[in-house]
């Protein structure tokens, strides 16, 4: 009987660095599928349908919405970008588990949605760590940086609102944190449900003969 | 800033091995206390007070239970046993994970008290296996054997109330299984509120100057 796989849903502030833990997540561990996101922007030279983006036309996009085939979805400049639910589905029921990577709103429509998704925000030891972190991209302005701090400040207030909470104190400590913590929620009653019922209509046959 | 422990109720049907697993647990990982109970009933030889159990009096117990001062209670033949609210609540500040192997209803009861309370069941990994375990005991009688598998039959229609399920297959992977779990709670955003307030603070002070 295979476990079902959790529904992974992660936010963070921008220069935590969600990106290059899961980076390492995925090179390391086994078990992780991607979620792969519908789009209706054009494909750029190398991407291809089904791996890199579901290409899909604006009507079809919105036939999508109005369908809930999406667990969530935005518009950026123009371009929608969503997450279809039956590719996440077909991967959580092969027992992979499948990590978005989102921003808090979107998170906490999730959950809405799918009360079993699991709602992990990645944190950073400290404030100063954060805004050296930003400062040491070396890309931003002071102006741009402020920004970001003002919006981590905004953001923390719903962190309660999370299940779980990972500091990045390093980033391959990180992930193995993450990854059992990941791990763990296959120990969840629900999923294994299947496993109790035979358990249960087993019990009765050994008992009753 | 330290992480407060969790407290864990183990349940289980009689003969899957809770005793086992929770003896390798204590014996191989650190950062686990042992519950103290207390009981009206007299200590026997070597028994040390606040060690083995904490002794009270009738009387001393009865307003011990008028003054919600225990997780859960019970009386068997005569004498009362209880879990003292303050000492486990003493050793989860001190960060340590609380462990109490309590039946069914009494670990429902402590759901409701304590909502943080992570209930976790144990099961066996198939039914044939807790009858080979029952009868391999020696000690019972097949009308003894069939009254616990009837008893194992009612119990798994609660298991869907607990947060958790471990399966032990074999004790030393029950324990490191279970070991994961628990110190995964630590991740709960509930844990880490403390850590959370403080780098509020924190991003404030870095941002504003």
């Amino acid at each position: 009987m295979k476990t079902r796989g959790s529904l992974i849903v992660l936010s963070g502030f921008a220069g935590v660095g969600k990106g290059t833990v899961l980076k390492s997540l995925f090179e390391t561990r086994e078990g992780y599928a991607y979620s792969v996101s519908a789009t209706t922007r054009s494909p750029r030279p190398g991407e291809v349908d089904g791996v890199h983006y579901f290409f899909v036309t604006k009507d079809r996009f919105e036939e999508m919405i109005r369908g809930e085939e999406l667990l969530e979805y935005a518009n950026y400049v123009g371009n929608y970008y969503g997450t279809p639910r039956s590719y996440v589905e077909e991967k959580l029921e092969e027992g992979f588990d499948v990590i978005l990577e989102i921003e808090v709103q979107g998170a906490l429509n999730i959950k809405k949605k799918v009360p079993d998704a699991v709602l992990i925000y990645m944190l950073p030891p400290g404030a100063k760590v954060l805004y050296d972190r930003l400062k040491g991209r070396g890309t931003e302005t002071d102006e741009v940086i402020a920004k970001r701090m003002k919006r981590a400040m905004e953001e923390a207030k719903r962190v309660p609102e999370y299940d779980y909470i990972v500091i990045n104190e390093d980033v391959d400590r990180c992930a193995a944190r993450l990854h059992t913590l990941i791990r763990a929620q296959r120990l969840r009653t629900r999923s294994n449900m299947p496993f109790l019922e035979k358990l249960q209509a087993d019990l009765k046959e050994v008992t009753e003969g």
